[in-house]
Protein backbone atom coordinates (compact mmCIF):
# COMPACT_ATOMS: atom_id res chain seq x y z
CA UNK A 1 0.00 0.00 0.00
CA UNK A 2 2.34 2.60 -1.22
CA UNK A 3 0.03 5.56 -0.65
CA UNK A 4 -0.87 5.02 2.92
CA UNK A 5 3.51 4.54 3.59
CA UNK A 6 3.58 7.84 2.11
CA UNK A 7 0.68 9.44 3.47
CA UNK A 8 2.30 8.44 7.04
CA UNK A 9 5.42 10.27 5.66
CA UNK A 10 4.01 13.48 4.79
CA UNK A 11 2.67 13.33 8.33
CA UNK A 12 5.98 12.81 9.53
CA UNK A 13 7.30 15.25 7.73
CA UNK A 14 4.78 18.02 8.80
CA UNK A 15 5.46 16.83 12.89
CA UNK A 16 9.34 17.25 12.12
CA UNK A 17 8.46 20.68 10.95
CA UNK A 18 6.56 21.46 13.66
CA UNK A 19 9.25 20.49 16.06
CA UNK A 20 11.61 23.01 14.39
CA UNK A 21 9.82 25.86 14.33
CA UNK A 22 8.96 25.04 18.29
CA UNK A 23 12.13 24.52 19.13
CA UNK A 24 13.66 27.68 17.15
CA UNK A 25 10.44 30.61 17.73
CA UNK A 26 8.52 28.89 20.64
CA UNK A 27 5.07 26.73 20.65
CA UNK A 28 3.11 29.99 20.30
CA UNK A 29 4.64 30.42 16.96
CA UNK A 30 3.81 26.87 15.87
CA UNK A 31 0.91 27.77 13.27
CA UNK A 32 -0.21 26.14 10.44
CA UNK A 33 1.09 29.31 8.27
CA UNK A 34 4.56 29.08 10.00
CA UNK A 35 4.89 25.28 9.67
CA UNK A 36 3.68 25.26 6.26
CA UNK A 37 6.74 27.38 5.22
CA UNK A 38 9.36 25.52 7.62
CA UNK A 39 8.19 22.31 5.91
CA UNK A 40 7.90 23.72 2.60
CA UNK A 41 4.03 22.71 1.47
CA UNK A 42 1.34 24.58 1.32
CA UNK A 43 -0.98 25.82 3.75
CA UNK A 44 -3.95 24.23 2.11
CA UNK A 45 -1.54 20.69 1.78
CA UNK A 46 -1.04 20.51 5.55
CA UNK A 47 -4.82 21.14 6.05
CA UNK A 48 -5.77 18.10 3.64
CA UNK A 49 -3.42 16.01 6.29
CA UNK A 50 -4.28 17.67 9.60
CA UNK A 51 -8.27 18.96 9.58
CA UNK A 52 -6.87 21.26 12.92
CA UNK A 53 -3.56 22.57 14.68
CA UNK A 54 -4.77 21.10 17.69
CA UNK A 55 -4.84 17.85 15.42
CA UNK A 56 -1.03 18.57 14.14
CA UNK A 57 -0.03 19.48 17.62
CA UNK A 58 -1.40 16.29 18.94
CA UNK A 59 0.48 14.37 16.70
CA UNK A 60 3.61 16.00 16.51
CA UNK A 61 3.64 15.17 20.61
CA UNK A 62 3.02 11.65 19.73
CA UNK A 63 5.85 11.57 17.41
CA UNK A 64 8.31 12.53 20.04
CA UNK A 65 7.21 9.59 22.63
CA UNK A 66 6.82 6.80 19.78
CA UNK A 67 10.55 8.04 18.64
CA UNK A 68 11.32 7.11 22.49
CA UNK A 69 9.59 3.87 22.24
CA UNK A 70 11.16 2.98 19.17
CA UNK A 71 15.24 3.45 20.47
CA UNK A 72 14.10 1.52 23.80
CA UNK A 73 12.49 -1.25 21.82
CA UNK A 74 15.48 -1.66 19.63
CA UNK A 75 17.91 -1.42 22.99
CA UNK A 76 15.87 -4.70 23.54
CA UNK A 77 17.89 -6.63 21.43
CA UNK A 78 21.23 -5.84 22.65
CA UNK A 79 22.34 -8.16 25.13
CA UNK A 80 23.81 -6.33 28.33
CA UNK A 81 25.45 -9.14 31.24
CA UNK A 82 24.21 -7.03 34.06
CA UNK A 83 20.60 -5.49 34.94
CA UNK A 84 22.28 -2.48 36.30
CA UNK A 85 23.87 -1.53 33.26
CA UNK A 86 20.34 -2.45 30.98
CA UNK A 87 18.59 -0.42 33.35
CA UNK A 88 20.99 2.83 33.12
CA UNK A 89 21.29 2.42 29.29
CA UNK A 90 17.79 2.53 29.06
CA UNK A 91 17.00 5.80 30.93
CA UNK A 92 19.61 7.47 29.28
CA UNK A 93 17.23 6.90 26.19
CA UNK A 94 15.13 9.24 27.73
CA UNK A 95 17.60 11.93 28.91
CA UNK A 96 18.88 14.41 26.59
CA UNK A 97 22.18 13.24 26.38
CA UNK A 98 22.52 14.37 22.46
CA UNK A 99 21.44 16.14 20.08
CA UNK A 100 18.75 14.07 18.79
CA UNK A 101 17.07 13.50 22.25
CA UNK A 102 17.79 17.10 23.17
CA UNK A 103 15.39 17.96 20.60
CA UNK A 104 12.94 16.07 21.60
CA UNK A 105 13.14 16.91 25.32
CA UNK A 106 12.66 20.69 24.19
CA UNK A 107 9.38 19.87 21.78
CA UNK A 108 8.21 17.77 25.23
CA UNK A 109 8.72 20.57 27.23
CA UNK A 110 6.89 23.24 25.08
CA UNK A 111 4.19 20.44 24.78
CA UNK A 112 4.02 20.16 28.70
CA UNK A 113 3.36 23.76 29.24
CA UNK A 114 0.36 23.48 26.16
CA UNK A 115 -0.90 20.49 27.99
CA UNK A 116 -2.24 22.74 31.07
CA UNK A 117 -4.52 25.14 28.77
CA UNK A 118 -4.97 21.88 25.95
CA UNK A 119 -7.32 19.53 27.22
CA UNK A 120 -6.81 17.20 23.90
CA UNK A 121 -3.15 16.79 24.84
CA UNK A 122 -3.65 16.33 28.28
CA UNK A 123 -5.32 12.80 27.62
CA UNK A 124 -2.02 12.17 25.23
CA UNK A 125 0.55 13.65 28.02
CA UNK A 126 -1.13 11.29 30.50
CA UNK A 127 -0.86 8.51 28.38
CA UNK A 128 2.89 8.90 27.94
CA UNK A 129 3.38 9.83 32.03
CA UNK A 130 1.55 6.20 32.75
CA UNK A 131 3.72 4.52 29.79
CA UNK A 132 6.87 5.90 31.56
CA UNK A 133 5.96 5.10 35.20
CA UNK A 134 5.61 1.41 34.16
CA UNK A 135 8.84 1.57 32.08
CA UNK A 136 10.93 2.40 34.97
CA UNK A 137 8.90 0.59 37.65
CA UNK A 138 9.55 -2.50 35.51
CA UNK A 139 13.45 -1.34 35.50
CA UNK A 140 13.47 -1.11 39.27
CA UNK A 141 11.70 -4.16 39.80
CA UNK A 142 14.26 -6.00 37.27
CA UNK A 143 16.96 -4.75 40.09
CA UNK A 144 14.94 -6.41 42.45
CA UNK A 145 14.45 -9.51 40.95
CA UNK A 146 17.93 -10.22 40.09
CA UNK A 147 18.76 -9.53 44.00
CA UNK A 148 20.51 -6.04 43.40
CA UNK A 149 18.56 -3.75 45.75
CA UNK A 150 18.23 -2.99 49.13
CA UNK A 151 15.78 -5.02 51.36
CA UNK A 152 13.43 -1.89 52.26
CA UNK A 153 12.75 -0.24 49.21
CA UNK A 154 9.60 0.35 48.15
CA UNK A 155 8.92 -0.18 44.44
CA UNK A 156 5.86 2.28 43.90
CA UNK A 157 7.41 5.20 45.57
CA UNK A 158 10.64 4.15 43.89
CA UNK A 159 9.01 3.95 40.58
CA UNK A 160 8.01 7.88 41.38
CA UNK A 161 11.18 9.13 42.58
CA UNK A 162 12.82 7.64 39.37
CA UNK A 163 10.05 9.26 37.24
CA UNK A 164 10.34 12.81 38.44
CA UNK A 165 13.93 12.40 38.61
CA UNK A 166 15.19 11.93 35.39
CA UNK A 167 12.01 14.02 34.12
CA UNK A 168 13.97 16.93 36.80
CA UNK A 169 17.02 16.51 35.54
CA UNK A 170 16.24 16.61 32.12
CA UNK A 171 15.03 19.90 32.42
CA UNK A 172 17.61 20.87 34.22
CA UNK A 173 20.04 20.04 31.93
CA UNK A 174 18.04 21.64 28.84
CA UNK A 175 17.44 25.20 30.44
CA UNK A 176 20.79 24.97 32.38
CA UNK A 177 23.52 23.16 30.79
CA UNK A 178 26.37 25.32 31.61
CA UNK A 179 25.21 24.80 35.49
CA UNK A 180 23.99 21.24 35.33
CA UNK A 181 25.94 19.45 32.85
CA UNK A 182 25.35 16.52 30.58
CA UNK A 183 28.39 14.60 33.00
CA UNK A 184 26.43 15.76 36.38
CA UNK A 185 23.40 14.46 34.82
CA UNK A 186 25.01 10.91 34.07
CA UNK A 187 26.67 10.78 37.41
CA UNK A 188 24.00 11.78 39.02
CA UNK A 189 21.76 8.86 38.10
CA UNK A 190 24.13 6.84 38.53
CA UNK A 191 24.68 8.01 42.19
CA UNK A 192 21.01 7.06 42.20
CA UNK A 193 20.99 4.06 40.87
CA UNK A 194 23.64 3.07 43.15
CA UNK A 195 21.51 3.98 45.94
CA UNK A 196 19.19 1.58 45.63
CA UNK A 197 21.70 -0.89 45.46
CA UNK A 198 23.65 -3.03 48.33
CA UNK B 1 7.46 57.93 48.99
CA UNK B 2 4.12 56.97 48.50
CA UNK B 3 4.27 57.31 44.37
CA UNK B 4 7.10 54.56 44.51
CA UNK B 5 5.38 52.15 46.40
CA UNK B 6 1.68 52.72 44.32
CA UNK B 7 4.13 51.79 41.47
CA UNK B 8 5.51 48.86 42.04
CA UNK B 9 2.05 47.97 43.40
CA UNK B 10 1.07 48.71 39.92
CA UNK B 11 3.64 46.52 38.50
CA UNK B 12 2.69 43.44 40.71
CA UNK B 13 -1.16 44.35 39.84
CA UNK B 14 -0.08 43.69 35.94
CA UNK B 15 2.45 40.90 36.71
CA UNK B 16 -0.30 38.76 38.58
CA UNK B 17 -3.32 39.73 35.64
CA UNK B 18 -0.57 37.96 33.36
CA UNK B 19 -0.46 34.81 35.87
CA UNK B 20 -3.68 34.67 35.03
CA UNK B 21 -3.73 34.36 31.31
CA UNK B 22 -1.03 32.58 31.40
CA UNK B 23 -2.87 29.79 33.80
CA UNK B 24 -6.51 30.58 31.55
CA UNK B 25 -4.86 30.53 28.11
CA UNK B 26 -1.44 29.91 27.98
CA UNK B 27 1.63 32.13 27.96
CA UNK B 28 1.37 32.76 23.36
CA UNK B 29 -1.80 34.53 24.66
CA UNK B 30 0.06 36.99 27.39
CA UNK B 31 -0.13 39.92 25.07
CA UNK B 32 0.03 43.73 26.41
CA UNK B 33 -3.84 43.15 25.11
CA UNK B 34 -4.87 40.59 27.00
CA UNK B 35 -2.96 41.25 30.11
CA UNK B 36 -4.76 44.65 30.25
CA UNK B 37 -8.29 43.16 29.49
CA UNK B 38 -7.32 41.30 32.37
CA UNK B 39 -5.89 44.17 34.89
CA UNK B 40 -8.58 46.47 34.24
CA UNK B 41 -6.09 48.75 32.65
CA UNK B 42 -5.29 50.46 29.33
CA UNK B 43 -2.57 49.36 26.98
CA UNK B 44 -1.12 53.25 27.43
CA UNK B 45 -1.34 52.03 31.14
CA UNK B 46 0.47 48.87 30.84
CA UNK B 47 3.36 50.32 28.32
CA UNK B 48 3.80 52.81 31.13
CA UNK B 49 5.02 50.72 33.63
CA UNK B 50 6.60 48.09 31.22
CA UNK B 51 8.78 49.18 28.41
CA UNK B 52 7.98 46.11 25.91
CA UNK B 53 6.06 42.41 26.61
CA UNK B 54 9.86 40.48 26.99
CA UNK B 55 10.14 43.19 30.37
CA UNK B 56 6.74 42.58 31.66
CA UNK B 57 7.19 38.54 31.31
CA UNK B 58 10.19 38.81 32.95
CA UNK B 59 8.92 40.80 35.76
CA UNK B 60 6.29 38.05 35.96
CA UNK B 61 8.62 35.27 36.19
CA UNK B 62 10.53 37.34 39.01
CA UNK B 63 7.47 37.46 41.17
CA UNK B 64 7.01 33.90 41.42
CA UNK B 65 10.91 33.07 42.61
CA UNK B 66 10.23 36.32 44.65
CA UNK B 67 7.07 34.78 46.46
CA UNK B 68 8.33 31.52 47.03
CA UNK B 69 11.54 33.17 48.79
CA UNK B 70 9.17 35.40 51.05
CA UNK B 71 7.35 32.15 52.11
CA UNK B 72 10.96 30.23 52.54
CA UNK B 73 12.19 33.80 54.72
CA UNK B 74 9.17 34.18 57.03
CA UNK B 75 9.27 29.95 57.73
CA UNK B 76 12.85 31.05 59.00
CA UNK B 77 11.16 32.58 62.46
CA UNK B 78 9.41 29.26 62.95
CA UNK B 79 11.48 27.09 65.05
CA UNK B 80 11.37 23.77 64.49
CA UNK B 81 12.68 21.09 66.65
CA UNK B 82 14.12 18.42 64.09
CA UNK B 83 15.81 19.38 61.41
CA UNK B 84 14.59 17.29 59.08
CA UNK B 85 11.02 18.89 59.98
CA UNK B 86 12.65 21.84 58.82
CA UNK B 87 14.07 20.46 55.70
CA UNK B 88 10.72 18.70 54.68
CA UNK B 89 8.73 21.73 55.73
CA UNK B 90 10.63 24.26 53.51
CA UNK B 91 10.93 21.69 50.57
CA UNK B 92 6.78 22.01 50.39
CA UNK B 93 6.99 26.01 50.26
CA UNK B 94 8.47 25.15 46.37
CA UNK B 95 5.88 22.23 45.71
CA UNK B 96 2.35 22.65 44.66
CA UNK B 97 0.30 21.58 47.51
CA UNK B 98 -2.28 24.25 47.87
CA UNK B 99 -3.79 26.24 45.23
CA UNK B 100 -1.51 29.37 45.81
CA UNK B 101 1.86 27.15 44.79
CA UNK B 102 -0.13 25.40 42.04
CA UNK B 103 -0.43 28.82 40.53
CA UNK B 104 3.10 29.43 40.92
CA UNK B 105 4.27 26.47 39.80
CA UNK B 106 1.90 26.92 36.60
CA UNK B 107 3.27 30.05 35.42
CA UNK B 108 6.82 29.02 36.33
CA UNK B 109 6.14 25.89 33.92
CA UNK B 110 4.97 28.17 31.00
CA UNK B 111 8.19 30.55 31.24
CA UNK B 112 10.27 27.49 31.54
CA UNK B 113 8.84 26.35 28.11
CA UNK B 114 9.50 30.09 27.14
CA UNK B 115 13.29 30.11 28.00
CA UNK B 116 14.44 27.81 25.61
CA UNK B 117 13.38 30.41 22.84
CA UNK B 118 13.93 33.83 24.97
CA UNK B 119 17.41 34.53 25.95
CA UNK B 120 16.33 37.40 28.02
CA UNK B 121 14.11 35.12 30.60
CA UNK B 122 17.03 32.24 30.41
CA UNK B 123 19.71 34.82 32.45
CA UNK B 124 16.50 34.63 35.32
CA UNK B 125 15.81 30.78 35.05
CA UNK B 126 19.70 30.12 35.60
CA UNK B 127 19.96 32.68 38.63
CA UNK B 128 16.48 31.02 40.00
CA UNK B 129 18.37 27.41 39.26
CA UNK B 130 21.31 28.64 41.31
CA UNK B 131 19.23 29.92 43.99
CA UNK B 132 17.14 26.98 44.54
CA UNK B 133 20.35 24.60 44.18
CA UNK B 134 22.70 26.41 46.98
CA UNK B 135 19.06 26.65 49.13
CA UNK B 136 18.67 22.48 48.69
CA UNK B 137 22.73 22.09 49.18
CA UNK B 138 22.38 24.00 52.63
CA UNK B 139 19.30 22.21 53.29
CA UNK B 140 21.15 18.57 52.84
CA UNK B 141 24.22 19.94 55.07
CA UNK B 142 22.05 21.01 57.36
CA UNK B 143 21.28 17.58 57.97
CA UNK B 144 24.50 16.20 57.84
CA UNK B 145 25.83 18.63 60.09
CA UNK B 146 22.60 17.43 62.49
CA UNK B 147 24.64 14.09 61.89
CA UNK B 148 21.54 12.74 60.87
CA UNK B 149 22.33 11.30 57.17
CA UNK B 150 24.34 8.26 56.25
CA UNK B 151 28.22 8.56 56.26
CA UNK B 152 28.54 7.88 52.29
CA UNK B 153 26.71 10.55 51.13
CA UNK B 154 27.75 13.24 48.55
CA UNK B 155 26.16 16.73 49.07
CA UNK B 156 27.21 18.03 45.31
CA UNK B 157 25.16 14.74 43.88
CA UNK B 158 22.74 15.07 46.43
CA UNK B 159 21.88 18.39 45.61
CA UNK B 160 21.78 17.94 42.07
CA UNK B 161 19.39 14.63 42.83
CA UNK B 162 17.25 16.82 45.71
CA UNK B 163 16.40 19.35 42.93
CA UNK B 164 15.80 17.24 39.97
CA UNK B 165 13.57 15.28 42.25
CA UNK B 166 11.48 18.48 43.26
CA UNK B 167 11.28 19.86 40.19
CA UNK B 168 9.95 16.71 38.50
CA UNK B 169 7.46 15.65 40.99
CA UNK B 170 5.87 19.23 40.69
CA UNK B 171 5.87 18.78 37.09
CA UNK B 172 4.08 15.21 37.37
CA UNK B 173 1.63 16.47 40.18
CA UNK B 174 0.48 19.68 37.92
CA UNK B 175 0.76 17.87 34.75
CA UNK B 176 -1.00 14.76 35.74
CA UNK B 177 -3.11 14.96 39.23
CA UNK B 178 -5.24 11.92 39.02
CA UNK B 179 -1.81 9.27 38.83
CA UNK B 180 0.53 11.62 41.08
CA UNK B 181 -1.50 12.82 43.62
CA UNK B 182 -0.72 15.34 46.30
CA UNK B 183 -0.20 13.00 49.01
CA UNK B 184 2.04 10.76 46.75
CA UNK B 185 3.76 13.48 45.87
CA UNK B 186 4.68 14.60 49.85
CA UNK B 187 5.16 10.34 50.28
CA UNK B 188 7.77 10.42 47.78
CA UNK B 189 9.73 13.70 49.21
CA UNK B 190 9.55 12.00 52.59
CA UNK B 191 10.89 8.69 51.06
CA UNK B 192 13.60 10.36 49.80
CA UNK B 193 15.18 12.48 52.68
CA UNK B 194 14.12 9.29 55.08
CA UNK B 195 16.89 7.54 52.40
CA UNK B 196 19.30 9.96 53.24
CA UNK B 197 19.50 9.40 56.53
CA UNK B 198 20.79 6.90 58.58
Amino acid sequence: MPKIVDHNKRKIQIAEATWNVIIKEGIEQATVRNIAQASGLSVGAIRYYFASQSELLAFSMDLVSERVLERIKIRKHIKEVNPLDVVTEGIYEVLPIDEDRKIEMEVWLAFSAKVLVDTALRERSNAVYQDMHQGLKKAIYMLQSSNLTKDDIDIELEANRLHALVDGMATHHLLNPEYFTRQQMMDTLNYHLQSLCK
